[in-house]
């Protein structure tokens, strides 16, 4: 899976080439960060929380790969709403702002970031 | 290839199902913002730029998707090293300080973010 998404997405010879991979930096195989984000949030998404509400995200900030993800790793996210921003000019709607946390089977963070959740708002 | 990224990892239904999607905020199908991010990426990997003295990436700052990429449309990158840290650690490598923008086949911005690039140094 980890060489699937290399070879679409991001062919760096440390994503892709188990060979270059050990010579590199990370000492072996890992896995593409895009990856990392795009799973993590998927397993969000899998949730259903957002799966009638969900009107898309304008960005993330604060993004960060603290440590890497390695072939066997298993991944899980935790998300925290931090802040709800009803929309001024639109009442069907508002911001969730949040802090995303993806970690590792040890429970060490792979990724983190701060990011925003378009969501449609019950009248108040 | 929207579908099949949005299958993999992230099935919203504004990024999956043609009808919901012309029911959403977005009047339409629209392609994974992770999808717009790797593809971009691969666009600046596939140059070769960094193919010899890659070392991956700490993170990014301030992604936006201001404009939603649709079936159809062609995307480009464009990447300026905006600022260069050699380590002071390590003087075989140091940090690109960089500003991506992703535009459509109209000019306009899909994408931007502020990345780090973590790269080979040559001796000084």
């Amino acid at each position: 899976m980890i060489l699937d998404f290399a070879l679409r997405y991001d062919p760096q010879p440390f994503h892709l080439d188990v060979e270059a991979a050990k010579a590199s930096n990370y000492g072996g195989l890992i896995a593409s960060g895009f990856q990392t984000m795009a799973l993590g949030f998927r397993a969000f998404i899998d949730l259903g929380v957002f799966r009638a509400c969900g009107m898309g995200s304008p960005g993330l900030d604060e993004l960060r790969w603290p440590r890497p993800v390695r072939p066997g790793d298993t991944i899980h996210s935790e998300l925290t709403i931090t802040e709800i921003r009803p929309s001024r000019s639109k009442p069907d709607r508002g911001m969730l702002m949040t802090a995303m946390r993806i970690l590792n089977q040890h429970g060490e963070e792979v990724m983190t970031f701060k990011g925003m959740q378009l969501t449609r708002r019950r009248p108040g």
